[in-house]
């Protein structure tokens, strides 16, 4: 697969999407779809889907349509879902222990291997298996072990400080649910889930209908 | 407010954001903010704020910059913050029970009334002081209260029926936490997180930087 720089933020938060829909397909023994059909599946143009999986070569064949299965996989490469992916998960309250029971995602190649939280209460405990350890033993725990991402859940007055023991810990990615906009060296990619933000927005469109 | 639908969702994202650092900037105790140290501080550049804010009207004054708590006012009621909104959350698993104990929303003026759930073994109970109904009641749950926003945290199989249920319930705004790509009718919002694709472009990321 070509690594191309340039591929635009909009297109690859339509990947994922294209992934899902495919998935389905396979669920349902569905083999090729053209790009018709796969159009008015997911709710963006023909001329768009093209457009976007050009950008990686172009997949689907003329008068034929698309390979669903072939597509599937070359998309989840692009992804880089096509290895698994050790995850560390900081801050175990109401959010955190959410995702760590979320079975779903280590389904998907995204293990949580530990859980690090300050409470006392909730040390020593396990969260669907998965250990909670001291907050003070993140940093000789990820000496000792290859973590690629870190996940931020806790208040949004630590979250930096966090971020950075996990950055200088060498994870590659953070994916954090704090409402700060966490600062992240070069070189370690960052996805934000502000849950706040996204029912504000809601609320904005309910007012604007 | 002028009510301009022509707004774009990318200004629409970025509100939510400026408020919170304007909340920020009113807890510290600052009154006002030139445009140059508010770019400094959310990461965007001077002159996409002041376009930004030009939509609504603008409200920045040339040589004095922007009035920290008019400005934040603003862009609550144009968000539609400024009044209360009624939620129901169908769907008391793991998530659901993480939303539902976000005290956070409440003070911001989102209020979950109530939670529907299919598991009898959770229906009866409280969550957060929630009272958990049986998923059957919703339809007449909603007859009889004036609901505003349906949060959906069941599976992916049972979203679009939750959604209608809820739709023709009378919600305005639909937050969808299932990774379907639910319909809702002209005249409702719908705000998706989608955390698998989250976790996917963040994987992405990982393998492109």
């Amino acid at each position: 697969m070509p690594k191309n720089t340039q591929i635009s933020k909009a297109v690859i938060k339509r990947l994922p999407r294209y992934r899902r829909y495919l998935k389905e397909l396979m669920t349902d023994g569905v083999d090729k779809i053209s790009s018709k059909e796969f159009s008015k599946l997911t709710g963006y143009t023909a001329s768009q889907i093209r457009q976007d999986l050009n950008n990686f070569g172009g997949f689907g064949q003329q008068g034929y349509g698309y390979n669903v299965k072939a597509l599937y996989d070359e998309i989840s490469a692009i992804l880089g879902l096509d290895r698994e992916y050790k995850m560390v998960l900081v801050g175990g309250g109401n959010l955190g222990q959410a995702l760590a029971n979320y079975t779903h995602y280590s389904n998907m190649g995204f293990i949580v291997e530990s859980i690090f939280e300050v409470n006392p209460r909730l040390i020593g405990m396990r969260i669907n298996g998965i250990k909670v350890r001291d907050y003070e033993e993140l940093t000789a725990y990820l000496e000792e072990n290859k973590i690629d991402i870190g996940i931020i859940c806790t208040t949004k007055n630590t979250a930096q400080e966090v971020s950075d023991k996990l950055c200088n810990g060498g994870v590659r990615g953070i994916w954090n649910f704090t409402a700060l906009d966490v600062n992240v060296p070069e070189g370690v990619a960052l996805e934000n889930v502000h849950l706040s933000d996204s029912l504000h927005s809601l609320a904005y469109y309910m007012e604007n209908k």
